[in-house]
């Protein structure tokens, strides 16, 4: 299975592709998409066509989206807000499901705690995948978010196979 | 020249649609567009099909969508901001250019005033485009942005021939 993670942001949208099979986890690319320009509706247009690239380029079978901080910044977190529609709407017109993360879980999930910076998390997502080349710490974030989708579709994967046996 | 307004919202957008011929408007059409359901994703793509549908039918010439109050509801700014996200993006991808007018600047293009409640926005509306079905109170606001538009983008023409003529 190819999971997508995405790590919403209007200049910087960061993404990671990885394959699991079983509880082997392989990078496949990363990068971060961007958008420039005063013109709000363009920039959503470039990061919309970005993402439909990657999409359409290395064919995920599922997709999961960071849950986006809310501070008291209301108007960045408006124009996170915006760019974050773009990034759950992408895979949902490519037919995929869309998991969504809070920051603490996939911290958890990748780090083995709820509270890490960005360099912990560049780091533990290197060892859980071995000659990765990171374009940066957005692309690292949204890698962490696709190992964290991944961890959560094998145990619900694993409670399937184990309720299936039970009632057998 | 068509004008589409939006009025964003994740679970009702408003949207209405004015024939503008010099200083003269004309209704085309109103309505609401809905998203129903837990998952977020698919509230999106949902948004998205109706509005794309809404820019196929009607063929609008350009687009404009409110600028939206930042309050201290921060979960309430970033679900909203991602339904505003759809509605920037559709007009984009159907390659018309997007205005964004704050509301204050809405009502007073329409009532003349920049503090008037739904019922006077709606009364307004009433007057300008005789004969107009409204759906309801997001899409009376929509024909409001979409006026407001109208309105723009006359001074704007009115300002290019006057320095045409001073420099002619």
């Amino acid at each position: 299975m190819r999971v997508l993670g995405i790590d919403p942001g209007l200049r910087n949208m960061g993404w990671g592709v990885i394959d699991v099979t079983g509880s082997r986890l392989c990078h496949v690319a990363n990068g971060i998409c961007t958008s420039t320009g005063t013109d709000l509706a363009q920039r959503l247009l470039q990061l919309h066509h970005q993402l439909s690239e990657i999409i359409g380029v290395h064919a995920p079978d599922a997709a999961a989206v960071e849950q986006t901080f809310v501070n008291k910044d209301g108007a960045g977190t408006l124009k996170l807000g915006q760019a974050r529609g773009i990034a759950m709407l992408v895979p949902a017109q490519a037919g995929l499901s869309v998991g969504e993360y809070a920051p603490n879980a996939v911290k958890k999930a990748v780090v083995g705690v709820g509270h890490a910076d960005k360099a912990q998390i560049a780091h533990m997502v290197r060892l859980q995948l071995p000659g990765v080349d990171l374009a940066g710490p957005d692309a690292a974030d949204a890698l962490a978010i696709a190992i964290c989708h991944a961890h959560h579709l094998q145990s619900a994967g694993h409670l399937t196979r184990a309720v299936q046996k039970a009632s057998a």
